[in-house]
């Protein structure tokens, strides 16, 4: 069952739209607009104004913090009806962009279904951190990827990480949210929790003058894996996420990974609903959202 | 058969180090050190002269652009040998790394062999030349890839490179050595020059609540692959490379695949010896030294 529509849905002279949106974290104090800050709902809005000539509120699904990027975060908007008229969803993505710099993109634009809303409507979120592993860091992958040097047992990573699927209280792993006490439970439903090693890069053979295809096994070898190491990702999903739950679950798992805390540590840890129980969160610029699902 | 010692080699009271070093070209006017720019060479040899306490000069295997990357340059210096002997290569690593920003990292150091020479003995460089391909840009691969949003057509691509494959004389695709007129053939040697389709990002089934492994085949999913569209790599390994010589073939070889250029276009600008037939060059960002090969 959908939510009814929002004030200021289609049913009160205006028109809501959804766009798709990616951006890179790292210039921005997070998404959610903030006064006198650099953000990405504040550039997205000035954006929108400037094509639309109408003011905008932006609703997004997941507020990601300063520094964690998006591949596909999804907003609405809504726009008076006549504005509304005026614009093909071409060439808004196309004017958008033209006005975003290169860290915002508009993937798609387009208005939404009936009793749409970005927040509201979602039954998911996906997102993704990434590790690099390797004893010097790799600068192509620095900005995208937390370098941790000691090495990470990859078994004891999925162990500790197989411990969070399904449904509990994640208070131990939550930004406290201004003006609630530390008794308040924080349920959420996680789906999907694992850890991917990404294959290594192959060393090419080194005969100078080879000429001709390589072999098939090296067909991944261009990819930006890092230039030695590893290349750890985690992805987690859930029906959604409390305040830093991501960053302070990897910085836990990593803990793990590096066999300063055990995998049963993990749900002890749930367990306690205890936060200086669990690590310090992860930095944030290794986490991207990656997908927001909606009912069909 | 390796080149004689170099003047200031270690029959002169000075020991040769080598050092391999990747780094974020974008901050950079290039590898060579220029008096007024911040360049790699410069930034390391602060760094090493901080180290060892004496001047260094650093010679590297290939001289990139301004803006053009490095997973794997190698550099060699020449220290006294009594300033070298008070080196420990694992030390110098971490020194030299915490010397130097996030953007160059040294990977390794250590004494050179006998006779080493980072430019004269190197037999082959080797490149990598990425493009996404998709209707708009891709924020997180933005500072690493070429946007290409008019599709391409792989065949076509593969068609163009497979014509580069062999000793040629480089001339339409070399940027005139200054003091040098057009008549001057340039010869290399491209023993490898291939475009890999990297594989897409699956697309996860959207059923809310389903919980379990994933299949196999999205083993592959969290990777860097672009938000949408194909993320392309070009690799090409010749003895040696002109100035800007991959940048112009890619340029001519996107050309190929976009469809304004044919593959046939492509020999048939080799034997021209026409830089005015030869597409616009490349963006220096989406390139990246990737290995130097040395004799055994």
């Amino acid at each position: 069952m959908s939510p009814p529509p929002e004030p200021g849905g289609s049913d009160t002279g205006t028109v809501r739209w959804r766009l798709r949106v990616a951006y890179d974290g790292a210039p921005f104090r997070g998404f959610a607009a903030q006064e006198g800050q650099t953000t990405v709902a504040g550039v997205l809005a000035a954006a929108l104004e400037r094509v639309s000539r109408t003011p905008v509120a932006i609703t997004c699904a997941g507020r990601t913090d300063a520094g964690v990027h998006a591949l596909d975060q999804v907003v609405h908007v809504d726009l008076p009806t006549d504005r509304s008229a005026a614009l093909d969803p071409a060439t808004l993505v196309r004017s958008l962009n033209r006005l975003l710099g290169p860290e915002v993109v508009v993937r798609e634009a387009g208005p939404a279904p009936d009793g749409f809303d970005a927040r509201r409507s979602a039954v998911a979120r996906r997102y993704r951190y990434l590790v690099v592993n390797a004893p010097v860091p790799d600068p192509l992958l620095a900005p995208l990827a937390w370098h941790v040097a000691d090495p990470l047992d990859l078994r004891s990573l999925r162990a500790g990480a197989d411990a969070l699927v399904g449904e509990h209280d994640f208070r131990a792993f939550c930004r406290r949210v201004p003006g609630t006490g530390p008794e308040v439970p924080i349920h959420r439903r996680v789906t999907d929790a694992r850890w991917t090693l990404l294959e290594r890069r192959p060393v090419r053979p080194v005969a100078a003058g080879t000429v001709g295809p390589a072999p098939v096994g090296e067909e991944r070898g261009p990819g930006l894996l890092p230039a030695e190491g590893r290349l750890y990702a985690f992805e987690i999903e859930a029906n959604a996420f409390c305040h830093q739950m991501v960053r302070a679950l990897v910085g836990t798992l990593v803990a793990v990974g590096r066999g300063r805390l055990r995998p049963a540590d993990v749900p002890a840890i749930l367990v306690s609903a205890d936060r200086a129980r669990a690590a310090q969160p992860a930095p944030p610029h290794g986490l991207t959202l990656m997908a927001v699902r909606y009912r069909e």
